[in-house]
């Protein structure tokens, strides 16, 4: 028999808080209905979920438009069909950016039914940003017929790490004028609708298991490389947040131990060799007129040798990086984003050498590399998916 | 309207396919169970799942002997009372290492009822391995009066990277002669019952995530430190598995691009700068007599300065891999274990110095580290949560 000594505390990991199996039993209540209109009886044999149970979400998820319900019989009983709203609710999906916003409108069988982006000068105030999200938002209600009333919500990106015990952009170089917003508070304010908030590399991420063509998939990586390199990680089908929400800090990967020092008090992080900034940096050093990602993007087609050889050295980082994070989380798919994806092939070559020369060779010859399909996108429709995946917040 | 080519594949990230779900619904009775026994009826309303599906999963417990029924009343009305079978139902737990062999029986309120281990040499033959943990296992059950049919499963730990396709240990170094070998069917027929293989490090973790000081914890890293260095990965509660089940590899991080060829086939790996047997070799190079890990645990004790300044760079190499692990997942906590853990601050300085130099400051600062309290046990705790995680697996 067993000393007192051998009794160990028979806590256990918990996945299944109140909040976190209600949120579950929505989800699959939701996924049951997206293959057709069923009644709650069909629900609950489809779900395992007890008739109690499928009419309570069945109100709430009437109740916030989600769902319709009307009268029928089932093998010769009354009961009650619930179907989809597809067509007149809609989740808003927001993407600001440093020198953008972008505005989408999808309808919950993951439609896009419009979008509309305006840009912004670098160093803009987050307010102007709102407001103009707010103006684009309410112009393409007006344009498709529809009022708040039909919104579920809005999914919200912001390009930085997100501290999710305060809602306030954690650490903000790249995006200093968020800094210190309680953004959840101030974006429900604003937009008059229930707000969800996250990093635009979680939303990269979640729009690629979503939206894109590897929707389904358990287990991916999206990166995105411009001033700052950041990713989104899917493991077990679920975004990553981890203790504090600051999460895919791949562009702190220490890449070379006696190099720049980094904004975050490191030395030659990734983003200090591979970011967007550093690759303009280092080719204006031998250039005429000015440097853009957009002039790196036509010299790399023309075969320019300086632009070549930096995006060899900055694909082989990421791929270093990338390598590290495929031999801890063995992902089905890596895909990459930000503005320089359209270079396809030519950014992708050298990534794939360097994941190859980092991982351990039965997951590198196992991790699928490719660029985004859903390119400018991938964020606000990213935020999107984040509004179907959440219960309604009550607005305030 | 949206036009044709706004429609987009309509996929969505599934965490719930069938036998996922049936796993799920079996862990939320389960759960509920162990707070004290219940009606049917009250686990319904826990757990928000049908009657019909509560009664097959009380069913299906009660056929594996995890369950007992007897008939009640409940306000007056029959009723069928469940409850676990918490002192006469066990799992056995089974850590293989590359000179031991660890058996524990565990009850299902997570208790140690018996546990024993054999040493074995260096480079036997899984065979051998097997063999003793059977008569081990034997010699258990024997002498608290169980036999096969009061053990719901053996959860195996074996020490190497497992290939979740084909149930073989993937590559194979650390233990070369578990290679080719399809564990799970060759386990099952030598010990006799439902067996559940996962690498030794994804086992520690879910030991330190179910058993330890840290149960409960939804995102927690655990690391081992021996002739190879890996790590198991707790994320938003549950193991990671990855595609693969190649998870975890933080040994294979690049800590020196031109340092020492590794075994994986890439150069200067945590594993050729910090393992025990990188240390072993760099200090066996002044001492007269064999160094060991013991050796190396007495001479660090006594403030043996090499000694010193070896632990000294192989925590602080520990500490870059785990920081860019920190950024990555953002856990509550790390936890160090394997045969060094026993020096304590001794061992963590230096990895918590390495921490912090590699993370961003925000998650360097709130990142616990610490070792395991479990100790030589963890392996086989963990492979024991490992049956009580899983459903039961037919017996061939």
């Amino acid at each position: 028999m067993p000393s007192r000594e051998e009794n160990t505390k028979p806590t256990r990991t918990n996945p299944g808080s109140q909040s976190a199996l209600r949120l579950l039993n929505r989800e699959r209540v939701l996924q049951a209905l997206s293959a057709g209109p069923a009644t709650q009886a069909e629900l609950s044999r489809a779900t395992g979920l007890s008739t109690a149970t499928i009419s309570n979400i069945v109100k709430e998820l009437e109740r916030e438009g989600s769902v319709r319900t009307e009268p029928t019989t089932s093998s010769g009983r009354r009961a009650l069909n619930v179907r989809l709203v597809a067509d007149s609710s809609v989740a808003v999906g927001i993407d600001f950016g440093r020198r953008h916003v972008r505005v989408v409108l999808a309808t919950r069988d993951y439609r896009v039914m419009a979008e509309a982006a305006a840009s912004l000068s670098l160093g803009h105030h987050a307010e102007l940003g709102i407001s103009t999200a707010r103006g684009l938002m309410e112009r393409l209600l007006t344009e498709n017929g529809l009022s708040h009333s039909d919104v579920i919500g809005a999914g919200v990106g912001i390009p930085g790490p997100l501290d999710r015990r305060s809602h306030t952009v954690a650490h903000g170089a790249v995006l200093p004028e968020w800094v210190g917003i309680e953004t959840d508070t101030r974006l429900r304010e604003a937009l008059g609708i229930p707000v969800h908030v996250d990093n635009d590399a979680n939303l990269g991420a979640l729009a690629e298991a979503t939206w894109g063509p590897h929707g389904g998939a358990d287990n991916l990586v999206f990166v995105k490389i411009g001033s700052g390199i950041g990713a989104g990680l899917i493991v077990n089908g679920a975004p990553v947040y981890g203790n504090l929400g600051i999460t895919g800090e791949i562009g702190h990967t220490a890449i070379d131990d006696r190099g720049a020092v980094c904004r975050c008090g490191s030395r030659g992080c990734l983003e200090t060799v591979a970011s967007t900034t550093t690759m303009i940096e280092q080719l204006s050093r031998n250039e005429p007129g000015p440097v853009s990602t957009q002039s790196i993007i036509a010299a790399a087609r023309n075969g320019h040798p300086p632009t070549l050889r930096v995006l060899d050295d900055a694909g082989l980082a990421i791929g270093h990086a990338l390598g590290t994070v495929a031999n801890l989380l063995n992902p089905e798919v890596i895909v990459v984003g930000g503005p320089l994806a359209e270079l396809g092939e030519l950014l992708l070559a050298p990534i794939r050498r360097g994941i190859l020369r980092h991982t351990i060779p039965m997951v590198g010859a196992n991790t699928s590399l490719t660029v985004s399909s859903l390119g400018e996108r991938a964020e606000a429709l990213g935020a999107a998916a984040l509004v179907f995946r959440r219960p309604a917040v009550t607005k305030r």
